[in-house]
């Protein structure tokens, strides 16, 4: 899969940022307009304590019939556990954006993420939304820049199906796991493609991707993943597109892990051997859920007895430990069960690398999966022990 | 309940410790002696991948009836991923302690606690025992201070039932959940008691104390706890002598909580209104084992919303938003799922605490339960992400 090296939009596809005055300093407003009416598909956060804008975006893509044009977002303040109050919120800023852009509420979906249980400053983010589609332009990093939150940089992708381009703009980057990864991940193409298809493409990819990614084993109120397709590309092959949207959920799902809160390594841990695809599953996320398994890695330390702590700690999956092998970077270090002597020196230098893999076949059947995740460093502790505070 | 200020042991009960030389310096064996046999009952952890000592310890207490003489342990290497040797290991173990204090090895129960895929230094282990018959004296942090890992002080408790007394002696301090907290817990009793009531009472005790205890969520392979009463004192009132087990194994769960490593508060957290037992303790333990809640803890950063969000994330278990209300040592901070106004200043104080008690109700139904953790720091970095060299 080729990435353009710059990321570009979709024909008919432009965003902006502003500062509203939610953050001190930086953009904490963005804005994803499509030029026509866009087919959408979505999927949110299982978290029952959902914030405003996740109940309100179901209601969203349900009422309106997946047609969306516009997407608006607020970093800073999460409106969840607001009430009444957040609801009708998250209802102002939609109707704010669809009177900027000459729509309807009911074609705008809203986000929102940051602090958790704070009154959303309604009136700051109208004010900034006025005028704001002047400010629309084509670099989809812009937008990206809008909704971060503890990210370290802006991240968007994009690549080719055919005629059409596929963009991903997303942000991490804590508090995701473990049926949504990226607390907001937009996906824009000019591909034409009908809503059963396009629905269909983002759950396999989602499936594949965001909810195999795994921080720190929390879980967003406020996860999003919305995919707009404008048509204006023309048709494209289904399959073609599919293959292209899971290669750039399972990338963006990578730079979401390296850039966890306070990560240095991404963790991919493979599982195979398998019972089944659910039991892969759940084997490789605890693997990168183990907080022994994470400091494993950002020591550089081969613990490897950590691994099989980590499988077995699954009861409820088949596990056969006497037909157990692990890996860490394609240095083998567990048969059978047992540690085997390895070169210590060789997998330590290896540990050192930012992307560690981890396989662990687990000897009972042919399913396989992978995970990903990230080291647990004191930069997690930084960022999490202050965080309501900055 | 009252405690003993300072600990001591039941009639009959002895221990003694050593350093025989797996450790640079500290004790790293520990010998736990009955003078006469005791009934015994034990739960192990249910990790997929046991150790060597665990897959032993099952067939003697089984397979001897439930008849112990003594306990050894050491310190430094797990005997965990070691195969058929690390077995022969643990029997050579068992075999050294009962000739050391004449009786048989299958009235030995062996543990062992430290880094995983080691071979066990059973040489150093045999010597060590030889004559340490002769060390055995009265003291239970003697033994304590033989089977610590990264504990920072040796941990024992006693308490009377009627004219008996049960003694804890118990280790953490990482890696100790969800079904076994304590790697290793070891309580001996002078009551007279016929060992299917003991092990009810173990079970009961364990249910609602070591079991609720996640330090990180990991699970360790060697998690034991075991229970010697060689009946010195005589017939107990079975109702007295059960809820001293509970009030001393939940009293110890805490004092592991609290010392996890690199841990600096004991968090509690209670849940009530669930719609059944297991779901209470299903969203108690998410509480605990949320990194976001436990840096909210570290930090004494009242992000409420977090509260919210563990509880939330619990997919599977009967929660009424509009019902859940929650509070931080007392302090009511979240009102019918909506965060409430609370004096900020307070809480943040209240925080500071070295016991910080979560109080959540999910409005679902009458069950409720308790989980015990700790906050998450910078220490427990330290510790895991260099734990192997040390």
């Amino acid at each position: 899969m080729h990435f353009d090296e710059a990321p570009v939009f979709p024909r008919g596809f432009r965003c902006a940022s502003r500062n509203c005055g939610l953050k001190t300093e930086g953009k904490d407003l963005a804005l994803f307009a499509s030029d026509v009416d866009a087919v959408a598909a979505a999927v949110f956060t299982r978290n029952q304590f959902p914030g405003a804008p996740v109940i309100l975006g179901r209601q969203t893509i349900k009422g309106g019939g997946g047609v969306l044009r516009a997407i608006v977002a607020n970093s800073k303040v999460s409106n969840v556990a607001t009430g009444a109050e957040g609801l009708a919120n998250a209802r102002r800023m939609a109707a704010a954006t669809a009177t900027e852009l000459g729509t309807t509420p009911d074609r705008v979906l809203v986000s929102s993420t940051g602090v958790i249980g704070r009154r959303l400053p309604i009136e700051k983010i109208e004010a900034g939304l006025s005028g704001m589609s002047s400010d629309l332009q084509s670099d989809p990093l812009v937008g990206a820049a809008g909704i971060m939150t503890t990210d370290t940089y802006p991240k968007a992708l994009s690549a080719r199906a055919g005629e059409a381009t596929i963009t991903w703009v997303a942000k991490g980057s804590g508090m995701i796991e473990p049926n949504m990864a990226t607390m907001l991940a937009y996906i824009f193409t000019d591909a034409a493609i009908d809503r059963a298809a396009l629905e269909r493409a983002l759950r396999d990819a989602v499936h594949v991707s965001f909810n195999m990614l795994s921080v720190d084993s929390d879980t967003s109120t406020s996860d999003t993943c919305v995919i707009l397709a404008n048509g204006r590309a023309g048709r494209v092959d289904e399959r073609q597109f599919s293959d292209t949207l899971v290669a750039g959920c399972i990338r963006m799902t990578e730079m979401l892990a390296r850039d966890g809160e306070g990560a240095e390594h991404l963790i991919r841990a493979r599982v195979s051997g398998a019972a089944n695809e659910d039991e892969a599953r759940r084997i490789a996320k605890s693997l990168v859920n183990s907080p022994l398994v994470k400091t494993m890695v950002h020591g550089a330390d081969p613990n490897v007895g950590r691994l099989l702590m980590a499988v077995g700690k699954c009861f409820d999956c088949a596990i056969v430990p006497e037909s157990t092998d692990a890996a860490i970077n394609g240095y083998q270090v567990v048969r059978a069960g047992s540690r085997v002597d390895f070169d210590d020196a060789m997998v330590r230098e290896t540990l050192r690398r930012e992307v560690v893999d981890l396989d662990v076949s687990v000897g009972a059947g042919t399913a396989s999966a992978t995970a990903f995740g990230c080291d647990l460093t004191k930069g997690y502790i930084d960022e999490n022990a202050a965080y309501y505070s900055s």
